[in-house]
């Protein structure tokens, strides 16, 4: 069970291609009060003298941004992840507002969660995959003619609407009671587990269905909401089950 | 009085120093469905072609946006002017958030009036005279310790505030019935009659504290929400004051 040590959703920049972008976002993030940049893999390497140059009052932020190789990696002592994405996907998952992901994200923080917000590269978005890893999809209200928003734009209206929120001084709704969730390198060791044993098991018969159908089963679970006591429980009965 | 030629509000550039953030809020505003954008005196002038690189989908509202060396002119059919600004002004004016700069706006466009968006250039932000030339102040919520907003982005939280409170569908309330208001041309006309008579008259006794009078008493008008008919009834009181 992870502690209480951020009260402010992390940014997470997933193959970030442009320095200009990372010191946009950083700007932004000081002007609403966050400071927890992390960067999986960004396309120039680390670090980024057009990221330096951009993030003018945010330059801190940019010089203790940490990077990592992956989203899994970069996410693994986070309890909830908030996949910003414009283009429709092709899996069942729970898509909100950005003011909505303020008001939950706020709710996850009062119960000891620690959230993340995951913006994909610029030109091609999130993956599947990272989107799959996530619990939650966001998606800005944009216009049917332009839907591709700039990414520190995007940046901006997330973290303005969870500022917005703290400064209206609303409390989260009690009826909003989330239970401490399993964090996420818990979740992706599950996900390792349970693919293993179903590689092992011969469970996709059809080599070209098995990506699809692992994201599948992996939203299924994330939608439970899992605590680390259900991963647990989960990973006894693979455990038993694999052992058969 | 005006007539309803525009259902969204205008976006003006005041002095806009880099061509990069002249592009980035034409792209912004294509993704929020604003299209008329105008720029007083760009200092890099016009075309620019960091504005047509940066704005991507956006480049159609930089190919037709309008340049026009004043504030004044750049806002003459208007009739309610938001002024962007984060630092505390010495004059007595409302200032409200982004949000409900949005359902005020709302409500002016349903009575038929036209409004703006004004924001002021990158380092220096609005001088005292354009936001006293504006009937609101608009303020972002912004952390204590880097209120420096970019220009891109601050333009971005507003037009999102637009267009997200027309995708809720939310109707403006009843109880917010503004009358047809004057256009700033009326408005600017006005002053400058009034400044005239009451330099003629040697009302400004002390030269240095001139301008500040002024000032406020722009600001004293602007808070009462003139009709055009208040402004040929006062300009009627002036006409007939100055000839004694």
């Amino acid at each position: 069970m992870s502690t209480k040590t951020s009260l402010s959703p992390v940014i997470i920049l997933v193959q970030p291609q442009m320095g200009e972008n990372i010191g946009a976002t950083a700007r932004i993030m000081s002007n609403f009060d966050l400071d927890d940049l992390r960067i999986v893999a960004p396309r120039d390497g680390w670090p980024n003298p057009k990221a330096d140059e951009t993030a003018r009052n945010g330059k801190f932020i940019v010089d203790k941004a940490r990077i990592f190789p992956s989203l899994q990696e970069a996410a693994a002592d986070l309890n909830q992840l908030y996949a910003a994405t414009a283009r429709p996907r092709d899996m069942v998952k729970p898509a909100i507002t950005p003011r909505e992901t303020a008001k939950a994200c706020q709710s996850h923080i009062a119960n000891g969660s620690k959230c993340g917000f995951v913006f994909g590269p610029e030109r091609s978005g999130l993956t599947n995959q990272d989107v799959a890893f996530c619990d939650v999809v966001v998606t800005v209200p944009v216009s049917e003619t332009n839907a591709s928003l700039n990414l520190g734009q995007a940046v901006a209206i997330l973290s303005y609407e969870w500022f917005a929120l703290q400064e209206s001084g609303l409390q989260p709704k009690s009826e909003l009671d989330y239970a401490q969730k399993a964090s996420k390198s818990e979740i992706s060791g599950f996900f390792e587990h349970l693919t293993n044993v179903l590689d092992k098991a011969d469970y996709f018969k059809v080599p070209e269905k098995r990506e699809r159908m692992l994201l599948n089963i992996q939203n299924m679970f994330l939608r439970a909401d899992m605590t680390d006591q259900d991963v647990r429980t989960l990973r006894g009965i693979l455990t038993i089950l694999a052992g058969r």
